[in-house]
């Protein structure tokens, strides 16, 4: 993947951006030593690797302000960062920029139950977000298998889902206002407490940007009431073509579960390894979990089972107690972790019609033989938002390079048959040049422009989301902006 | 409200612009005889009116993109038009302005039951989408009071909910795509048939940006399995405030009813004479309706009646049968029809957080009674969104003004209290000057900013959203442009 190169006139004045960054904030949230900053080098997509220039632990919207502040004055790239834990090389920082963490930023600011929001930083991880309301009986919904460790922050940046998104929808369903700070240090904000807002929804815009519009330091996100039971059924399938068509019927008759999750074979295999929750060795499987009242859960379970009858299972077999249920969802939760073990994997995140799992899940399996290179499936299977795992040697010469191309190969796929590249992994650097597949220039012009008017000498998370082909006049440009 | 003056210049070239549009539009398709645009001279905000120019009605993307090409190259306003339903004045013409009406666009251009969309011409009612889809167990769930006549196209643009937007969402939760034309004719995409999209989700931009960014032409639609069944249940209390705290209470025991409408005595009384749907004579009414199997719809309703006589209500009824439901929600549904059948009205559409209903109720009675205006309450309780409206007689000098003035306080009253000035109705020309006290100056420079992107020279419904006084340097501007 290819970079820009870094501004050697920045990498020459290191020292300088360090004194002052060091003037604006408390010394310990100023990280330039080589050795500490190589922890900054990379996100989950470990593939890429390059330690900024400096990194800056803010705990305070009024720091962040300070660090944006000097970083526009200054002509600095600053690179927003969350946990870390992007797959798509989201916060991917460049040698020149100044890397912009919000981890230490995890204070609950306030919760409100009569109007079911909680206000936290957004470096808060995920699940602790659920962990502030849950002895209320209330819970956050998104919930992104990284949940233990990924930050509000890039949960808010990549619009994260999660297996339970199929009811509860995603980031941008669950989110109701943010406090953001633009590229020069102007505090803004955007929604609130309350429903919709006049004017331009500016909040929606934010919501999946990619750090690419501003940082958003503190949001107001919706808390529901934690529902009174679920209850996860395992369905077994002989093959992923019959699995895909039974989600797709699940689907069509109305019934609403809360996930409907699919592994097949190899994932069923490592996460059983893993997890020890008793899936069925078979080729295809299917999580569907219902919640509700005790008489609900039988309800729907009952007429999930009878679809899934229709289509031959090999197993059927719903959990018999929470323990059960916590196993078979650890199961699901560790699937990347798990392959992890085993091999070398690139995940992918295309998202499709869910009537065309079938086709697509066949179209995967031939394009895998033909590139020699084997791919396991795990994925958010209710709303069509695929994960497909392709599995390689990193040792191998030539193997990443074929990986590469056989994920760009998969994702114009679900962009052929009508889907999109990415559920909620975001474009980072991984797909920014697939752009072009899913967007008409004008679509992508009317995009950059939107971020010019944000970012006008575009130095948040550069080199991201937008193909280099076609942002780089605005770089440069901006650039020569930056320096004057 | 005032109005920026029209230019003299484009009135004056009338007849040329006339002929030209009639060179790209089939003859019947151009209305510019002064008879015939007084059709167009208002919306529903009838108290402003204003002929336009001309006024055209195309039939096509393609038709829609030859006027705005057309226009653009001409420097002619242009104010978009669905059924000219707002509430708001969100279609009210300029005396310069050509009128771009979508009526006749209401095709169904495709239904795929697969994954649940329809795709439609924005023409289309509201009504009519789920018309389309009934007859196969389907429905489209955002349903304004006014679905029979409104326009997905006026949808979109407001970002409309409806009594049932508890449980649905709002269009922008309903919305999974758009084909919008740009001012300078530009057709581009937004979303589709799939979860989410990468890059700037410029799609929830669009959707409530009140005609402001382009016009969209047609629209991919999630429809819904209708639920197995649904009942409405009537809760009469002795006061406004008690019916509110049981609104907060239901909400916070986290039962979730598809719709909880609250309606004050005036409006019972107009409603019950309109509808004859058995409404008790009591201060205020709740209507809470919840969906699902008969057990489902028993559990719920339980729950809820156990709370409600918490409250002490004087009424606690649920509908027997079909028929009984169908006149309740027909009489909530005409509240806006039944009230003007006696009463000149303003219809308000503050939102605040549900908790503080009782508190905004209490004190929207005491600034009635200072003001001298009696004021009806009919409103979405269950997510905040009220409608106040503020009762007057437009043949007495000065009421008028005295209701603009009453309706500005009441909903700079929600703003304080941490809520909006609109939830679905729209800023329009009648909360536009009100904007600032919502939004600081550096909000609205960025909203304006991105407007820019989209329709640089400010021709696309003019002296809307946006206070004349911020954006007169661009509007001036951008007419001096236009010009050139």
């Amino acid at each position: 993947m290819q970079m820009p190169e870094p501004d050697a006139a920045i990498l020459a004045r290191k020292d300088d951006i360090v004194a002052k960054l060091c003037r604006i904030l408390p010394p310990d949230a100023v990280i330039s030593d080589e050795a500490e900053t190589r922890a900054y080098e990379c996100d989950a997509l470990t593939a890429y690797r390059c330690p900024p220039l400096a990194a800056v632990l803010p705990r305070t919207t009024e720091e962040v302000a300070a660090v944006l502040r000097l970083c526009h004055a200054e002509g600095v790239p600053v690179v927003p960062r969350g946990s870390g834990t992007s797959l798509a090389g989201g916060a991917l920082p460049t040698a020149d920029c100044v890397i912009l963490g919000v981890a230490r930023m995890t204070e609950v600011l306030e919760t409100d139950y009569d109007n079911r929001f909680i206000r936290v930083q957004t470096g808060r991880t995920n699940l602790s977000v659920t962990g502030a309301v849950e002895e209320r009986g209330f819970f956050y919904a998104p919930d992104p298998s990284s949940q233990l460790a990924c930050a509000i922050a890039g949960n808010i940046a990549m619009n994260s889902g999660g297996a339970h998104c199929l009811k509860y929808g995603v980031t941008t369903n669950n989110l109701m206002g943010v406090t953001m700070v633009l590229m020069d240090g102007t505090v803004v904000e955007l929604g609130g407490a309350h429903l919709d807002a006049p004017g331009l929804d500016l909040l929606g815009l934010v919501c999946g940007s990619e750090g690419q519009l501003g940082v958003v330091t503190e949001a107001t996100l919706r808390v529901l009431p934690k529902p009174e039971g679920a209850r996860p059924v395992l369905i077994g399938f002989a093959s992923n073509e019959v699995a895909g068509a039974c989600v797709s019927d699940i689907i069509r008759a109305g019934v609403l579960p809360v996930a409907i999750e699919f592994m097949d074979r190899p994932c069923i295999r490592a996460c059983e390894a893993f997890a020890k929750a008793g899936y069925p060795d078979c080729e295809a499987l299917l999580i569907v979990e219902v919640e509700g009242s005790p008489a609900e859960i039988d309800h729907q379970l009952g007429l999930i089972a009878e679809i899934a009858r229709g289509h031959d299972p090999v197993e059927l077999r719903e959990a018999q107690d929470a323990d059960e249920a916590g196993r078979i969802w650890l199961g699901r939760k560790s699937a990347f972790g798990a392959m992890g073990q085993i091999n070398d994997y690139m995940c992918l995140d295309g998202t499709i019609p869910v009537s065309e799992l079938p086709h697509v899940l066949r179209r995967i399996g031939e394009m895998s033989r033909a590139a020699g290179l084997d791919v396991a499936n795990v994925f958010h299977a209710g709303d069509g938002n695929m994960h497909p795992l392709i599995l390689f040697d990193a040792n191998r010469p030539g193997d990443l390079e074929r990986c590469e191309a056989l994920g760009a190969d998969i994702l114009r796929l679900c962009v052929e048959v009508g889907g999109c590249l990415t559920g909620e992994h975001g474009v980072g650097i991984e797909k920014r040049d697939l752009m072009g597949d899913q967007y008409a220039p004008a679509d992508l012009e009317c995009q950059m422009a939107v971020k010019d008017v944000f970012d006008p000498r575009w130095l948040l998370n550069p080199a991201k989301v937008f193909p280099l082909a076609v942002s780089g006049t605005r770089r440069t440009g901006a650039a020569r902006m930056a320096a004057e």
